[in-house]
């Protein structure tokens, strides 16, 4: 999307270049770095220059891509996919370009290999482009239809980052969002600040000011009260894992957003790339085993000091024990439906298996 | 209550000084200040040296005590009135406790007035202990009830702060916890963060830390997902104004937490000293205004940096607009009873015209 009027995207090949966003250095300060050799892809993805499932298997196919013009031997090969990796060993969508790349590579004689392995990247960063884009068409009637109902915008809260930093291009919640700008509905976003990671404050914020969205951040608690008032007009989040049953894993704090949409009578939208969904689990609130993740990321929050500088400050007393968990289940019943490459569908088992009728375990 | 073992109350006379504690600096540092003249008690009023309803309202009382002691004249009460006034010109519970100094002291000769307003302010504050003892005895049966139905510790989760920092001391929805603590029951205290300003951060962990109770702080994310999972047994909060319907204001995210426990059969109290209740108003989401506050306290986050300065970080992008509503309204509907220093009645308006039958309006 755009950023002061000129389209990116969070990876790209310029002078025959990659080159990505470094991402941990925003909103403060928008860093361009250029990745050109294996161990600076591993690097980006391990140490969180880029972040977002898609944007991370992006990465690792491209770096996949980079290693096979310097190495295209089988060894190579073998060893880029045990060192890429093991950046994040727990990252689906790593381990899923990784074994494509593989898949696609492993059968061609090495002379072949780059040049294939720089087109499949690329492909793989189009195909991503393409998902999204089909997410925000089908979100689009959405807010289309909400727009035709009233005067004014279209006022949208979204929660956590499921936006096009976190994938190759346009997002999954912020992509209707920003397909009703190219249509001219004119849309307004509360954006949670998503504690304690901020990514809200830090990179939702970011992405609407860049585009050049109406906007405006929220703490998280202020999200209910909205609704009860009537300003918000539709919720749209993303989602880590949605089961089959239509239960959605994410970011802490959607399911309270969820009991007051549900409770105010606002929609509440899901969405996601189909390959999110794990039709493997049914009930998401007794199957799906949520991180904790240390208790340092509640007692400090980073920001910006008077000098410039991104720092930590501690909110908390000395020692004050915390818990964090990352992420909460919102059942299917808060759910009014998941916005698919596919289209709208309710969260509910019939309607999604008749949406992706091949899913059938 | 205790701060490493020696009981406290957040204001008191030492060595014939009135002193308080300089809430400014928790939970970092621990500065208890001597207050000497008016001067000084209007700034420690007006600059939030303390806060909470009744503890402005203490210092007030205070505040002319010791402003008789110099000078008992009434050209000195009438003055002293508007000066104290103006600190906090909307704060209710500053002007009741000026009005009620007047009322003692105005009738009096002037040589008399030096006396009775030390003995008046000690009042108020005692009246205030007495208050909160009570609305923690009534409390206890609450906690007492959930503890004889499970094992372990009874797990409550608050929001903000409703400590005894916010009153003289014992606190209102921290009262009944400290009445546990003193009749042996194990209780843990999980502490919402209570985003924008983090008083739960700042001081209500410290209070735990320092009375030694067992808690943990959360993002105010959080709860519902421990709801969800059967880790809160009770949720007790306090409130700024409770309508004669039994709709509670308080603190931004209040709602999102009852919603939260409604959703879960989690028993969701609101401990209150009666005067807050407003028996002129019965529909609080229409009739209650909602303060709107500066948008920096969400752009920006107060904290102690590594080099124990406390100092202010900018956790979103250079001029992102920020919405800052202060307070919510939960419904009736979603409140399990209201605590109070009579004992606990539910949420209605027969059962709170029952309790205070002096209210009828």
């Amino acid at each position: 999307m755009k950023i002061n009027d000129i389209p990116y995207r969070s990876i790209w090949v310029e002078e025959g270049e990659v080159r990505i966003i470094d991402q941990r250095w925003l909103p403060h300060e928008f860093r361009i770095v250029s990745l050109a050799e294996r161990g600076e892809f591993a690097t980006a993805i391990r140490d969180m220059w880029v972040r977002g499932a898609p944007l991370i298997g992006a990465t690792a196919a491209w770096g996949v891509a980079v290693q096979m013009a310097a190495d295209p031997s089988d060894a190579s090969l073998a060893e880029t996919w045990e060192v890429l990796h093991a950046t994040r060993p727990t990252a689906i969508n790593l381990r899923w370009a990784l074994d494509e790349m593989r898949r696609v590579l492993a059968p061609l004689p090495p002379a072949e290999r780059a040049a294939a392995a720089a087109a499949r990247a690329a492909a793989i960063c189009d195909e991503d482009v393409e998902i999204n884009r089909r997410i925000g068409v089908a979100g689009l009637e959405v807010i289309r239809g909400i727009a035709a109902r009233k005067a004014g915008p279209v006022n949208i809260l979204t929660h956590c980052n499921a936006g096009w930093l976190a994938t190759v291009d346009w997002g999954t919640a912020t992509s209707p969002i920003y397909h009703a700008i190219e249509a001219g509905i004119g849309v307004h976003v509360f954006v949670d600040e998503t504690r304690p990671r901020n990514q809200g404050a830090l990179l939702t914020a970011w992405e609407m000011a860049s585009h050049g969205v109406s906007h405006e951040l929220i703490v998280d608690n202020a999200g209910g009260h909205l609704m009860q008032h009537g300003e918000v007009d539709l919720v749209i989040v993303g989602t880590d894992r949605t089961t089959a049953n239509g239960d959605v894993c994410n970011k802490i704090g959607t399911y309270l957003k969820a009991l007051a949409a549900k409770a105010n009578g606002v929609p509440f939208y899901v969405a996601l790339p189909s390959p999110t969904i794990d039709w493997t689990v049914r009930d998401g609130l007794a199957e799906i085993p949520i991180e904790e993740r240390s208790g340092a990321e509640v007692t400090h929050v980073q920001g910006k000091d008077g000098s410039g500088r991104v720092i930590s400050v501690q909110i908390s007393p000395d020692g004050t024990p915390a818990r964090n968990p990352a992420f909460d289940v919102t059942p299917a019943s808060l759910v009014t439906g998941l916005i698919t490459e596919r289209g709208v569908c309710a969260a509910e088992p019939g309607a999604m298996r008749a949406m992706f009728p091949e899913a059938g375990v």
